[in-house]
């Protein structure tokens, strides 16, 4: 059990996290730190945190545990702008999209007996907003933890164990390896989701059922929170695009051919693939 | 209410239809067709069916109103097959996903007073077979209704009024105008999501979670069904690939140039469609 854990910036991920902890006693007190007022309000109405603050810096000197749940592109500058303000023994970890970026930019940047590790939880939502959150959130999801060389194997357990410990499995990995797999599994599926979206004529709303809306479900998340993920991960998701365009081309063939047998052997493949993941 | 209901193909949506006017007692009786006997014991046992048969050609000299629901690609042939057989009055209607080419090669195929009048539930599932029916399936669905111009209006009202018997609202259509909209709506999105589980390596699998689960649900369809639906819609496949390759092309060039503002553009548009649609 953690004495107290801050949670810095409270949308649907950070909301989730306190919840859950606080659900499970995983925390004898939770801090949430974000810019606005009535987020922590919200939040605290919500029983997601038991006290918020807008002062990071005080509030990180008071705690030994950290996650960051702010968007990919504002991790590494927060993390450079408490590090000096940490007390030894802090762990610090995340909940962001990207990994590479995040634990390059990171490295060093600490004092030493402070630890950074990074984490992505495969769980999430198109909605966004502490108002979103929910407790069982990360309940046999995966969560994958991403250390880097110097990491202690303690602080390594101690965040495999804070995942855990609010239903999670663990996966631990290193932050290439992340940024690769995260690139076909998440990213590119959200880039063609967004892409099926964006070319649909208003006069066809009505026509869209239910293959439709799961296809593009996750094109109503935050273009805000997104385009940092893409940033991050850009060469990887650029393979990624060459690798779909290369598939969409061979349908394209087997169409333009009328190929039935190369165009059933595509759509087995995918059958194959999407039956191997079960619901 | 009709005296008798005759389905033609017993899978999911026959099965479908077939539960939801037993027990909306839409019919007096409902006679299933099949090549296979297990299927139709299977549909009885279900309460899909009144009585099964595989004998077409008689069950069809003795039903007024039919329901082909069977793959795309082999509805016309049915069609050819029963036609001299259908007594004076009957209407047949299908289910199936593409309406041009089923239009076209069944026009002038009956005989006076025999009508058939295209349909096409937006509703489904990527299971198969009689064993996944559910009776809800047309609930505050869209069914389309594609009459050609030889249609007599009460035929076209009598096909739309059994679909809504079932729980489904109507549009009626014209079957290039069906073809053209459902490209983009239902046939592209199926192989974008046969193309992005397609490429996904197996040591990937487990890191598959809810979003790319939603965006490849549908690949886990019958390619035998899809691969006829492409077939049938092959032209607008095609224009609708050619307008998703240019969409995920402008994505490639806005992380190419690292074009923030690009990139959040495309992201939106995405947005403002998806949320449109509602959950």
């Amino acid at each position: 059990m953690l004495d107290s854990l801050l949670l810095v910036g409270i949308g649907l991920l950070g909301g989730s996290v306190g919840m859950a902890v606080r659900r499970r006693g995983v925390a004898r007190r939770v801090i949430g730190v974000d810019r606005k007022w009535a987020v922590l309000n919200t939040a605290k109405q919500l029983g997601v945190i038991d006290e918020g603050t807008t002062n990071l810096e005080e509030a990180i000197a008071n705690t030994k545990f950290v996650v960051f749940c702010t968007p990919v592109d504002t991790i590494v500058d927060l993390g450079r702008s408490v590090a000096e303000h940490c007390s030894p023994g802090t762990t610090l970890t995340d909940v962001g999209s990207t990994k590479r970026k995040i634990m390059a930019e990171l490295a060093g940047v600490f004092p030493d007996g402070v630890d950074f590790v990074g984490s992505h939880p495969l769980a999430g939502s198109e909605k966004k907003g502490v108002e979103h959150s929910n407790p069982e959130l990360f309940q046999d999801r995966l969560t994958i933890v991403v250390p880097d060389e110097t990491a202690p194997v303690e602080t390594i357990e101690q965040v495999s164990g804070f995942w855990k410990a609010i239903g999670s499995r663990i996966r631990v990995m290193a932050a290439d390896d992340h940024d690769e797999a995260l690139a076909l599994t998440s990213h590119l599926p959200h880039l063609v989701a967004s892409a099926l979206a964006g070319i649909l004529p208003s006069e066809y709303y009505e026509l869209a059922a239910g293959g439709f809306r799961d296809t593009t479900r996750i094109a109503a998340s935050s273009p805000t929170i997104w385009k940092g993920i893409f940033q991050h991960n850009r060469d990887t998701v650029l393979a990624g695009i060459a690798c779909l365009e290369k598939r969409i081309g061979q349908f394209r063939e087997a169409l333009e051919r009328q190929d039935e047998e190369r165009l059933s052997e595509l759509l087995s493949e995918g059958k194959k693939v999407r039956d191997a993941l079960g619901n």
